[in-house]
């Protein structure tokens, strides 16, 4: 038998135990830089051993999304079908499974795969794997293109899914799997949780909200700083945020210069650190966790005078995010959101690109992304 | 009786009261932005019923004496007595004195007060108390100006003494009251001495050599970045070193990239943090004890995508002081020095102006300050 013909029959081979091992979903896709999202059928792998099959419900709008599908990272691969927050019901478990069942309340947030192998992912720290396999618009360990939650349904190992306790709201909740884990964790990595300490939050929005509530389940004194004065209302009574200062008012800044244990930024638009860092009491920590475009300007002594520390933090590992979801269902934190239905998304998108939202779109997947 | 008579009898009892509690010591003093230093006469209290008086036997010469004495931080007060790695031995305590006698070997360092009641007071880190009264070009809170260790003796407040051990030499003891606490604060309140891990020492001069012995006495492997290719061999031999890196050579950069749990950067001319941020691992922790002048250049990536730290430190606590002399002294740290005469000190800060010091000169005050 000639080489060429073996190529062929196992080309052959391949396609058919691929078309016996995927099955299609449909999803939302963006299909260039426009970002504008229409209907499509995806490929999903059957559920193997240790995979979870997983009917989407609900899935939440991260700005993230919106860089990717119009490409602003320059990463993007299109077809993009987007969405990393996701809350749905297990439909189907592999053999080696023994977490969950069908039935059950599940999550996935950012990542589906890792290296497993490295120090972060034997640390559990897996959300700094260098070989991390985004929910979407990345390619699995198999080859595969991964595509997220803006679909009916999501196959995932059962490593990358957390469990969501009945006392969380499912659309409300979807949002915690990357914004709400996106604050926690490195408040809890960095001592930001302890009663009676002073945090500010720099930036009212998706992630911003959370680090609010957050903050107050863990009993602490907040300060929002937020270049919108019109945020004082909403940051106040409907945040339950003790104080409100308009970062762009020298003296309202200034009332509360050296009074903060720590700072969560939330902020993209700033790149100067130097007026948040004189919030900070000696040895207090700013956590960034926003991503400017542009170099941050530091002076050296605003962090060397008072021994200050300015920490970036990515994401959160599986552990903390299970952590997290526990602990929001336990205190009843939950994200703001306005729920859309699928044929809603591209006005949706529009919206979150001028900062209009209050302050997660959710897409209601479950009652209302149809292929008609 | 007067107004003006009694404002005058009682300066003239201040005065003669003044004259009763001080003494007249012989130091080493810089008159204007020249920097040169000449012998003066200045007063030093009588010791109080809190005070330690120390006869100085060795005084380090630090980069911010350098710095001060030609204005360069603009703060100078002329006559200025520079000096805050003091070795010494006490001579006389006062009445509430507890923790010491005369004959002990003791040390100061950068700060003689604080204001012994704010947060960072209360807490053991005084270094970072807004009210801290430097060694020396500061003013203490009876209003006196303070004058450093380039002089016969110093009266210090016991709070802000320490007890040099018998095991560490006192002229190689005394560059540790400062540039030896520097580092040494910072890695124990990062977590980075512990047993195995890779340190960075980005800098090899009065810091950087000192970082270096207190990483490898904590069984780190350390690696040292310099910008000088001369001093690989000192690194490595000289100091015990495990690895030597070239900050400019590209492929000796990427060699160890991704290694290193932490980074004592005590270099002043670099702004530019990219580099050093690339050579730690995930959720590793980059520490600035220097000073560059400009701000500095933080791509915001770089800090959150592995989840990493920039924290700036100053100084150290007492207790961290007393700590870090006990751990030398039990681990044989010292600096390198080399030893001056008192006549010898205006060479010296030429040389270090231009870094030719291996790695501290330190003045043999006892033997060779001398009135003519």
């Amino acid at each position: 038998m000639a080489p060429t013909t073996t190529t062929a029959a196992a080309a052959a081979a391949a396609a058919e135990q691929q078309q016996h091992t995927t099955r299609k979903v449909l999803g939302l896709a963006a299909h260039d830089a426009s970002g504008h999202l229409t209907p499509i059928r995806i490929s999903r792998r059957n559920t193997g051993d240790d995979d979870v099959a997983i009917k989407v419900l609900y899935c939440g709008i991260c700005h993230s999304d919106l860089h990717t599908i119009k490409n602003e990272w320059r990463n993007a691969v299109y077809p993009v079908v987007a969405g990393h927050e996701i809350a749905g019901v297990v439909t189907e478990v592999g053999k080696n499974v023994e977490r969950f069942k069908a039935g059950d309340s599940v999550g996935v947030g950012c990542m589906v795969n890792t290296c497993r192998s490295c120090e972060s992912c034997r640390d559990g720290c897996e959300n700094y794997c260098s070989r991390v396999v985004f929910t979407y618009n990345s390619v699995d360990r198999d080859g595969t293109r991964t595509h997220g939650g803006y679909s009916g349904m999501v196959v995932v190992g059962e490593r990358f899914v957390v469990r969501l306790p009945a006392a969380l709201p499912p659309d409300r909740g979807a949002p915690l799997l990357c914004a709400g884990v996106t604050v926690y964790a490195p408040m809890r990595q960095h001592g930001l949780c302890e009663p009676g300490r002073h945090v500010g939050v720099v930036g009212l929005g998706g992630l911003g909200h959370l680090a609010v509530k957050f903050a107050k389940a863990f009993g602490m004194k907040v300060t929002v700083v937020s270049t919108s004065p019109a945020k004082r209302q909403e940051a106040l009574e409907g945040l339950g945020a003790d104080a409100f200062v308009v970062s762009t008012n020298a003296s309202e800044m200034k009332s509360v210069m050296g009074t903060m244990h720590g700072i969560i930024n939330t902020a993209c638009a700033s790149t100067s650190m130097n007026p948040y860092l004189a919030l900070l009491k000696p040895k207090g920590k700013m956590i960034l966790v926003g991503l400017p475009e542009k170099p941050l300007q530091i002076p050296p002594f605003a962090l060397v005078a008072g021994g200050k520390t300015l920490a970036g933090s990515c994401m959160g590992s599986i552990s903390d995010t299970q952590e997290m979801i526990d602990f929001a269902a336990e205190h009843g934190v939950a994200a703001d959101i306005e729920l859309i239905g699928a044929d809603e998304v591209n006005t949706a998108m529009e919206r979150l690109a001028r900062g209009d939202v209050r302050y997660r779109f959710v897409i209601d997947i479950g009652n209302t992304l149809r292929s008609d």
